[in-house]
């Protein structure tokens, strides 16, 4: 398929949709009520660099800008639209708004198919029809777009990320795009482009999924679909896509109870749970089952080189914690193999007595370890040829009581959080395999608030030197076996030719 | 099965074991290290209202308790021992404390058979000879007893909750031990008796199940298995069992590389994984597949009504929260069925318009509909006769922006969820039906700790009013529909006969 502009699929002007330098927001009022004046407000909060022209036939000011009282009135051509009006309004703003040069539009306003109404129907015809002369069109009943690079937000989104990433998100549910952003942020998930296409009147699912695999600023895909309006292309555009770049769907509605949630959602055609899944392995993307699977594994592929893990050492405390791991692993189809003889005499070496195992998993016998035993721990596990990658377990919630038996000092302070991972850092560069954090919290206690903010602050510390932090194992190999099975799969697939 | 002495199974004096009133620590070092030093404070620091007698050869006092050279110095009998010398000395250790007349002791000492040394295996021979001879034996190489009423704690338990509750807990690992009595203390499990027993070289699974099927304190036993000494036995116990109260299982070691794990962690055989479903199916006890749901499905049998529980409604806000509720429900097997027209009306003229929907899932349309509104939603769903129980979804993380809008003050001070709990609390009491609260929280950014914070209260909130909170729907009905099955499969053979 011939791409001339690296921007535009079939002729839509999307650099003109995700990087717009002239903004409308038709639906501002001088009240400072409404959706329009959040949309604002949210964009002046995250940093918007562009021009934001409000509009509201009763004219004023808002924020300190001027308020337009209509599209016509603003005094040069726009790139982008924002439309928060009430239904009934909608056809028309959207038509100015396609007179006034933009190249496509989100519509926040609800009232439209969803309802299940004749009107609410007609409504959205309308919407199409303007539309088909030239404007596209996200939404109606959607959040729209968030777009870090350029500052554009989703509606209720003033405290997202301003820093870009690897991952798009295309999602039918404005409620789970903004969810998987907010949790991407902490959990590190950074995003190119995020979308919320609602009842998707004009863009949707097939001409974004092709938009991404195209552009350069994405390289993973995620989307959450209800349903697809032309199987046949998705499944066209899904392929070619996932054949790309790694593409994780999250399937709402493949209950028979969800579908018809569906309907009243955002009234789209569900489709059968067996044909999903099938679809969805024949194209090779990665089916995930709810939205914390999907930022597990969206962090998996964001994080860890693209290549196939199997076997993995896991460096952790306590007996029935190894136990786990080995079901867990199994599970998703690793192994956690015994290391080699030499191997395991090295971190015999180094580990404390008694106590401790150089088995895999490697029992480290107690949760203060020092970063410097666990970075001669990390380096001798890697190597071990066999092993791909490495996950270490800190239970850092026993600091607790080292900084209670200290007396003034915060758990903070007695962690050892910052020299770990730094020492982790320079294991994965050394050893050319990724480590995993994984730190659960056991003592979830409204009085240990203090253990909470020392594994926020080590989430990031280690998120800052691009190593991922799960809470549990479990999440941490699923997601490792996403990004394991789909690289796996592809190689087979290209040496089928 | 006659039971003469309701604290006694064939002869063992459990009320000594579990309530001691005079207890004789052997390891307790007046300079103040090791694992016998460690329990002693714990014990001090949980409030252990009997008599402690520390023993060490070389004498001494620690924590102002007089250390006796020998068990025979001290000066009355004993009714248990907490042992923790190095494993050569533990079986004279044991042969004292048996003269000294103690009902049972455990061995927090590892060094056993755990090492797969010949050495190891002649000790816990030597071990179980002198048990034979009229001592109980937990361990070794475990954590020992928590048990609130009487005030023992596990070796690493200083800050378990005080409370008693209906949940037995007989574990293989201490680790597993000390973390559910850990995350049940904060996710509102209360424990009758938690006993950690090792390698299980005398007291083990079978017996321990059948004195907690006549222990009127349990309601609810729960336990982490890794493998039985005594197959058949294991069946017999768990049925008669499971036919009287719930019984939660959890099998670690069902993978291949799990039941290797097993060997070195407690030496037990793990057995296969189709044996073991069909065993605990058989039972009619409930599986589990690990630690969290082993929590989430104690805390439903603590606090659910002994009942099946088919029909959800499900109150909360966000099209895809519904979309996502109802696979939930399918896939545990229930359903969120549409609720009578009636019902559907009277919720209709309480809910905020535009964006709400009476359907089920209710989409209370915005998250900061007050208290009153829904407690008049959650009467009226309930007066649909089909619906079993609700489950309210609170986003309350959204009330950082209203902190945030009002300036100065906290997201607690703004946040309903006391007025919510009392309100939900009124709802139950009229309505018999119960209802969980479900409280995600998508914001957990260092920035945001006070949500966590205000999440906390709200959690204790809701459980002092015996409301179950869960962090997720999924979580939630998982935990629901093991009650249900258990007491759908109950009824069923007890109609049998």
């Amino acid at each position: 398929m011939a791409c001339e502009n690296k921007y535009a699929v079939d002729g839509t002007d999307f650099e003109g949709i995700f990087n717009p330098q002239r903004l409308a927001i038709i639906g501002v009022s001088s009240r400072g009520v409404g959706f329009g004046n959040g949309i604002l407000l949210s964009l002046l909060a995250i940093g918007y660099k562009g021009k934001i022209y409000p509009v509201n036939p009763k004219g004023g000011e808002f924020a300190g800008l001027k308020i337009y009282e209509t599209v016509d009135d603003i005094p040069e051509e726009i790139d982008f639209a924002i439309i928060a009006v009430p239904a009934h309004l909608v056809p028309q703003a959207l038509e100015e708004c396609r007179k006034k040069g933009a190249a496509g539009a989100e519509i926040l306003s609800a009232g439209f198919k969803e309802l299940g109404t004749p009107e609410g129907a007609a409504l959205e015809e309308e919407i199409k029809r303007v539309a088909s002369n030239g404007i596209r069109v996200l939404g109606p009943n959607c959040f729209g777009i968030y777009c870090p690079k350029s500052g554009l937000t989703l509606l209720p989104g003033p405290d997202l990320s301003r820093e870009s990433g690897p991952v798009a998100f295309l999602s039918q549910s404005g409620g789970l795009a903004i969810d998987f952003a907010h949790i991407g942020k902490w959990m590190g998930v950074r995003f190119s482009k995020v979308v919320s296409f609602g009842n998707g009147a004009d863009l949707r699912e097939n001409e974004l999924i092709e938009y991404f695999r195209r552009d350069s600023e994405t390289q993973i895909i995620s989307m959450y679909i209800e349903g697809v309006e032309d199987g046949r292309e998705f499944f066209r555009v899904l392929k070619n896509a996932a054949s790309e770049k790694p593409v994780i769907v999250y399937k709402g509605g493949l209950s028979d109870a969800g579908h018809r949630a569906v309907a009243s959602h955002t009234a789209s055609l569900g489709g059968n749970r067996i044909i999903w899944e099938s679809v969805i392995r024949q194209c090779n993307a990665v089916q995930v089952r709810d939205l914390w699977e999907l930022v597990h594994t969206s962090l998996a592929f964001s994080l860890l080189p693209r290549r196939v893990y199997k076997n993995v050492s896991v460096i952790g405390g306590g007996g029935a914690l190894g136990v786990d791991a080995c079901d867990v692993a199994e599970s998703f189809g690793m192994a956690i193999p015994a290391l080699e003889k030499d191997v395991r005499e090295s971190i015999e070496a180094v580990l404390p007595k008694p106590g401790s195992s150089a088995a895999n998993p490697v029992d480290v016998a107690n949760p203060y370890v020092p970063p410097n035993i666990l970075k001669e721990v990390l380096l001798n596990a890697a190597g071990d040829k066999r092993i791909d990658l490495q996950m270490l377990i800190q239970l850092f919630y026993h600091y607790k009581s080292i900084s209670r038996s200290l007396g003034a000092k915060s758990v903070e302070d007695v962690t050892p959080y910052r020299g770990l991972a730094n020492a982790v850092e320079k294991v994965v560069k050394t050893t050319n395999k990724p480590v995993i954090l994984v730190c659960p919290n056991i003592k979830q206690e409204l009085e240990y608030i203090d253990i909470e903010r020392m594994m926020r602050k080590t989430r990031r510390t280690f998120l800052d030197r691009g190593i991922p932090v799960f809470s549990n194992l479990k999440d941490a190999f699923r997601a490792v076996s996403h990004v394991s099975n789909y690289y796996e799969r592809k190689v087979m697939r290209e040496d089928r030719g």
